[in-house]
């Protein structure tokens, strides 16, 4: 692993150290970012940040769009060119509402985790896993670490970040920070600060991979991954994102094709004999098995647990004045039970200027942010014209 | 264990084998009930049922009334004679709106329960526990067991049969299944059919068990208890009883006084440093890991994802249909997002004769089904007049 010792200040100088990305869009890239000091004191070595771009940064640098992403999320927000759909490729591309003709869109890889950036599964420089030695990071970190990103692309600021849910917090966290360096900040699906409630779920997840006897207490990178955990993880997290009637209408009470769950054949141990929402849960928990890291979803969580703009910074109505100059979008989904609208509408009543919250209409809760495109583009009308 | 051979019909004749029952409120009692045929169509030998009592039974048997505790609940639902509060003890008791000078209060402790009736923890006819050989049960194998203890008791029909959330699908079931021996059924915070999403936040549960090492597919009374499994069940469970305000109200983003959350203290295998909301869950796990066996967490979880009083029964209406010259009093939390306040609009729409729900109003969520006493007393006057 390369390290740099490259340190930036808060608010760093701004040359264009490599001003034409060569285009190849949505293929996974890297650059490294130096040392990281971080809001515990503490300081991560020789820091990568993994991300993504499509279209071309024009000559003023005027065009760059930072797309968050969620908690699981990647930096493959668009197909692009490459041969896997993105997870926002109705939103994000030629043509699309985020126009890659017209912007510069990047997508970065959260700090802790599993995409590319430094995170527990990557090489420590010691040659080994961090594994349980990754520390602690916060939200505030991984913008720090997205805007030596940025410094490194020649971007000097944004057009707009934007983002939904732990998304959305990242997008607010960097125009609380870096205000000078965002013109449009668009919040969707997430808050001003993780709620009791939202720890609560949070802590329940972390508690299902770190009590999976294969987690070995985050060293397990030499033997099975914590599966069974991280999968049990996946499903709590999994219904919080989806509303009580979007489960209901599309599998009520019925058993799983081929199944009997009241029979005989269920109870402790045997629980094979399923309902079909059981076997629904059953396959997102495999899905992310395969493909997300049990300790960067604890890192990560634990990151979301520390969201709090709040923080350092007086009340929530002096931590936003920060922001004053910075154009808010703000939406909430309609069934969302996660991050609630009331939430959305605590953050749009302390923002400097009055900001409405837009609704995205859905009956299927929180997962809207992902799914209601149409919507989204609607709302980045105003932005991306 | 002394078993029975005893084979009762589905609605028995009811010789009163022991009319004058002793006083001694609130303490525990048991009774064989003999075999029990299951609704799966295996037959659980020797079933012992757990019970309190509290005031007399008249002699035309007249003035008894059926308390059904919850998923953890017991049958300790008042003070009496013991040493101990009881669960409803503003409700149940001397000159209370359950006046046990007036009314013989029983309350049985469920099948598969760890409060003394036959359940995994029991000793089956081998010597051994049942552990992972008890089989599943559903809520209606357990009224069937209440029915035979009735019978046991003199009790040819109850004025009453009481319960919140799962204590009131039992009363419904009562009243579907045995209509002729239910003056009025209370169903407080409950539900004709456990929903989707009640069956997946209950597969988390009991997979937090399952997954724990010490479960050892329930074969565990020979060395340490699942707790760390039982304990994340119960703060998932715990969660889900309680509204977002009211964890948001109590706690906030607090720490847990003396620790740090943000801080590097925190992360991967360190979450020692807690949010006070964290800490609270961790009390709750605790507690209920002192009080409750795993195994039954899991047979009363699987049964009440049993829950449906339409099974075999045609639709709604028709199996309601049953339940003619049944009072029926509905009631739901307002703030209850687990036992929805439309499950129970759903439920009283269905119902022979029409029927109100009321609301008792609370900020506290499902748990007010415990809480609101004196809400819940004033809907019972008519009942107990």
């Amino acid at each position: 692993m390369v390290t740099s010792d490259l340190e930036t200040a808060a608010v760093p100088e701004l040359p264009a150290r490599q001003p034409a990305v060569a285009r190849g869009d949505g293929l996974l890239r890297d650059r490294q970012i130096g040392n990281l000091g971080l809001e515990s004191g503490l300081e991560l070595p020789g820091v990568r940040i993994a991300y993504e771009s499509w279209g071309r940064l024009n000559p003023d640098a005027s065009n760059a769009v930072l797309i968050q992403h969620a908690l699981t999320g990647s930096t493959h927000v668009a197909r692009g060119d490459s041969d896997e759909a993105g997870w926002w490729d109705g939103l994000v591309g030629p043509g699309q509402a985020i126009d890659t003709e017209r912007y510069f869109v990047v997508a970065a890889n959260l700090l802790g985790g599993c995409y590319g950036s430094t995170g527990p599964s990557s090489i420590a420089p010691d040659g080994a896993p961090w594994g349980s030695r990754f520390p602690f990071v916060t939200l505030r970190d991984s913008v720090r670490a997205e805007a030596r990103l940025a410094d490194e692309l020649g971007i000097g600021h944004w057009h707009a970040v934007v983002g939904g849910s732990m998304g959305g917090a990242r997008a607010l966290e960097w125009a609380v920070s870096y205000p000078e360096r965002v013109r449009h900040a668009v919040v969707l699906a997430s808050c001003a600060a993780s709620t009791a409630e939202q720890i609560a779920l949070a802590q329940a997840q972390v508690l299902a991979i770190e009590q999976d006897p294969d987690f070995r207490g985050g060293d397990y990178y030499d033997g099975p991954i914590p599966a069974a955990g991280l999968g049990l993880a996946r499903r709590i997290a999994h219904i919080s994102y989806r509303s009580e009637a979007e489960l209901g209408q599309r599998f009520g009470r019925s058993a799983q094709p081929g199944e009997a769950p009241v029979s005989s054949r269920r109870g402790p141990g045997r629980g094979a004999q399923r309902y079909q929402v059981e076997g629904y849960l059953d396959h997102q928990a495999a899905k992310l098995v395969q493909r997300f890291d049990a300790n960067s979803y604890i890192v990560l969580t634990e990151a979301l647990m520390s969201h709090d703009v709040r923080r350092g910074r007086g009340d929530l109505h002096s931590a936003l004045a920060r922001a004053a100059g910075v154009g808010f979008t703000v939406a909430a989904v309609s069934s969302d039970r996660l991050y609630l609208p009331a939430q959305s509408e605590e953050l749009a009543a302390a923002l400097p200027e009055p900001t409405p919250v837009h609704r995205i209409a859905s009956d299927v809760g929180h997962d809207a942010f992902l799914l209601e495109i149409a919507q989204i583009s609607a709302l980045l009308g105003e932005i991306f014209t």
